[in-house]
């Protein structure tokens, strides 16, 4: 249990590092979309490695449509997307399986799965499950797109490195450029250098992204526990190295004051608008209109090339591991498509559950 | 909808602040409980104003077990709990009704219920609903404490004055002495000074609770959408006014390196564990064991007796308005006991899915 | 658990036959439809006893609702129904307590909550849950018959003695007109004086609703698993004494052969319509636009004056038993509305879930 | 949505008939449960066709599981189960494409997809669909073996033709000697001969099938929504051609009373057992420790290979249509093991939601 998310936009995920495949189930897709490989594909890439200190295993994650599709629309029966795992390497995982990689979750995986999960890897712990997530990602945002919104993602801190502030339409077209997604483009290059050195440091490095999604209509999410906040934050915390998240002005309201904070309303063309967005487009659990602007904080990747004092589950005894395998010196600019996949899932499932889409798409 | 959460621990809230109660029902209790209401006024009280710069609407919020209770145990059929609302006084709000309050939820709410909603002191949007949660709370905080997991937590900063950071076990006796739950003496009086000074200004501040988790077994929590993390973010969401939600080192990972951030296992009277907590008790999404630690940001109180630039959205004009009523100028402290109840209701709802407590209790 | 029915229009009901009150929320109830108690006591007061051998409880049954409607209209919050329980007599319940009635939840009950049950008059188990069933359909045929949808249910089988086949229409009006819902007035008359005898010899009899909804539109229901008839099926079975749901045919598509249950298609009034209506309404789990028509099983009424051998479980012995109480001889009439009620409760649920009514009424 | 099924044992399918594959997800299966494809395909080979009056299709139904396994041993991870489809003939579909098929889903899936669903075969309304049941259920048979539950179905009807009744045990072992699951071989050869006829007139068949669950613990099953009996209802609607659902009497309530009725507890091998079980194995929605018996009515076959009248969608036109393709003159035989799936599936979930099962296996 735990692989299944959402109501309407029905989200059932599969798969492991290192098994056969990762797989994800849509079940809830209006019919009607035209829909194939080539849709999702795209968005598989831009989550693929290739910028400086990223993994050398090299996969061609091909996504494969399985199912719910006919004759090039989707038909409301789910879709079931795969891409087969080619490039496993799994020796070194045997190797060291007993012996607790600091910062991942092998002693929780262990202890919750009695030793039976998969461990190769990671297994279904790996970073690599947002690889599912991307593809579903695709069809929600090709679904959302047809209201007209728009969600995307940039990096806004590495290392402690900080991107300067922009307008939110300067960020889209900017955080393309890259492959670190960093709107900044100076503090993208020190960015890089500092994951470089990161990298010949044989450690690793954490930041922050920005998720942002506009267009979104007034009145998304459900009071009280289904708030369009928290079911972000709950599907944006099923994101690897995911530590914390937060809305607008987040973590910053604790020295903020009522009046600084509060936005005050105004009419724009006609609609009401606030002057400032310090809500992050969420009041109440509930959408605003504004721009949605989400921050997730992600950790330092764990696996790091260096010696770590840890302990040996099985002999119950100290020991020391230098966590070889291929990683990310620094996982942030891969997460990136991930925060945007499940902020279109999330706001899919809810344009749905408020009824502003139809099931039949034409 | 959205107003029910939890798999088999579930809770289903209804009621509003200017309404006939407040109240919920909860579903999934083991059968068995020593419950009544004694064992939930105590916590119900804490929450309670009472404190400097807190509202002045004075409700004896007594609570009733109308159903799931017989001869003083649980009966495994659900429980519904009641307070009947007593100080009700709604005038003011029928006057501005359509002046839209910033920060609060009065457009999205007016937009998404047709204007439907009831919008008496904010009605099922006030802070007032944490008295639901506290009173289900209860009975979780019951349940988890037979397994001997322990909830508590209390204010690290208001208005940027931050406690000063203490062992654990120290914050759980030193924050039940003063009325704003800050473990910090010297703190909380700086920070009561300040609310104090910001109701003067007319002005209401923010600030920071962490909640603690002591004794939660390892392997708690569905990878990958279900997560410990998720799950309770969500909770947390739920509290009106939470902005942000961070576990162990939360944002602070972005300018940590891995080498730092890791937490290296070694073994402690014969259980694994971890030299560190940045984790805060949750890898992979699964529980470690050690103590689980989250921060949520609660912004300024939205309400503020100054007057504010607004629209009237019944007219569609611009509007000012000055927010009457009583209110809290810092509604920080009455969420501590709300912060503990979402983390013992999920928790607990998390232990009865791993059939880790049975259903008959004796 | 259990108690939660629905995903979009989510009922959980609550209250005990001997406990302070019988009770529902229903959350998920677009906003703007025009409530009061008003709407709903009708609906009760045709499940109240009355007719010949029905109980002698004489409960007011009183509907009140405490949340989620305000200024005549619901809000969008959720509503709460209450019925204050007054005619309790439970010293009878507490003599017998651990003799098990035949035929009644008590020893299952008393298993799976080990004793903790609230065994008055069966407690969370009595035919009188249905009248929170009741009070939920009350408003979920007020917002489907917005749509035009109607659903009605008749008795057409007590004792073995069958109401003659009418038109649905005609049947509608009939079976208003005597206390057993029985559209047949001759049958009703035979029904009558069966259960009379049936009384005397302190015996009870079972019988046959048939649930009928009209104008049921084309495209409810989702397969595979959440199909229009499953989840109709599943919602009856919540009907204490139900044993049997089938559909159209139902069990006599034994005998018949391909050719004479295709239900053959045609054109009438520029809409498609099928000739006979063999599947009751559902095809593939979804709703075909003909009648929806459904028939259930309802047994005799286990509590039998009578003295019958059984176990006593504190003892763990053999023991005799005589049920006395206050009890109906049929119980088949009173829970022909809780038949319509569950109907219009999943086709309204239905309904939402596919978009079909807006979330604001007007 | 629709294609999720479960609580804890979380069953999601996908595939279409004339598509690349049948699959399932199950997710919440515990970890440690010795796993391969040859604990699957003994089951899936009982489905394929074989007995007279089967179809021609002839696919090789070999199933993969291609995640949740490893080392011989599910992981605790989703485990996805495929078997893809290999003799596909669309071509008649498409040429009658929009002449409605009587008795099947193309009417109903035509309004709600708006025309795109994959009508080849009938697409996900396929009765090939049960193949992915009958994956997942040889799963959930494996595990709730493990408490000794067993799980059989038999034929006991078709076209009129009644097996005679015979004691559980015995029908265990003679329903596997006939390829029509009969228990009696002399009905079964009269049901094979009807069923030869049938096919002559190019006509179909329906029936009965009994479903028996041995070994199921006492108090499974929550009332009162998420009933035992209203959960296997709803699951065995989701079985193709099922038109009623009726446990132990059934609808022969109708006709008894309470006296003859109502089991009567007694106590054997210091165990409470009822002499009768016209309960079923089910009482006030929980089980009884007793046998559960459910029957299931199976309609006809739709597809005939005679002239039908019928509507061309498309010309909104009468048509005439001889459904030809590929297809089995009585499906009853072939749903039994179906039948077995889906309850073995509802009894696996609620074992687990009761705690009844580690979530590790050794």
């Amino acid at each position: 249990m735990g692989n299944t998310l959402g109501k309407i936009f029905i989200v059932t995920g599969f798969g492991e590092s290192h098994g056969d495949c990762m797989g994800a189930v849509v079940d809830g897709c209006p019919a009607g979309l035209p829909l194939s490989e080539a849709d999702i594909q795209p968005e598989v890439e831009r989550r693929r490695p290739g910028a400086a200190g990223t993994t050398e295993r090299w996969e061609p994650d091909k996504v494969e449509i399985i199912s719910g599709v006919y004759d090039g629309h989707t038909t409301g029966a789910p879709i079931c997307l795969l891409s087969w795992n080619k490039d496993v390497d799994s020796g070194v995982y045997r190797k060291n399986r007993f012996a607790l990689r600091p910062g991942h979750a092998d002693y929780t995986a262990f202890v919750k799965y009695g030793g039976f999960n998969d461990f190769r890897g990671g297994g279904r712990f790996s970073g690599r499950i947002t690889l599912a997530y991307v593809m579903v990602g695709a069809i929600a945002k090709k679904l959302i797109g047809r209201l007209g919104i728009e969600v995307f993602a940039h990096t806004v801190e590495i290392g402690g490195i900080k991107a300067r502030a922009q307008e939110l339409t300067a960020i889209r077209e900017s955080a393309r450029k890259n492959p670190l997604w960093c709107a900044d483009r100076e503090a993208a290059e020190k960015m890089a250098r500092l994951i470089e050195k990161a990298r010949e440091e044989k450690d690793s490095l954490g930041g922050i992204i920005e998720g942002i999604a506009l267009n979104v209509p007034v009145g998304l999410g459900e009071p009280v526990f289904d708030n369009f906040d928290g079911e972000l934050a709950e599907a944006l915390f099923a994101i690897p190295a995911v530590k914390g998240v937060e809305f607008g002005a987040g973590f910053a309201v604790s020295d903020m004051k009522g009046s600084e904070n509060n936005d005050l309303y105004d009419i724009k063309d006609g609609r009401i608008v606030t002057r400032t967005n310090n809500a992050g487009g969420v009041l109440g659990g509930i959408s605003t209109g504004m721009p949605v602007v989400v921050r997730v904080a992600v950790k330092p990747t764990a696996s790091i090339a260096r010696s770590q004092e840890t302990v040996d589950i099985q002999k119950m005894a100290k020991a020391s591991l230098t966590v070889t395998g291929r990683h990310d010196t620094c996982i942030v600019p891969r997460a990136v498509p991930a925060v945007e996949a499940m902020m279109a899932v999330i706001i899919c499932d809810f344009v749905l559950q408020a009824g502003l889409m139809p099931r039949v798409l034409s």
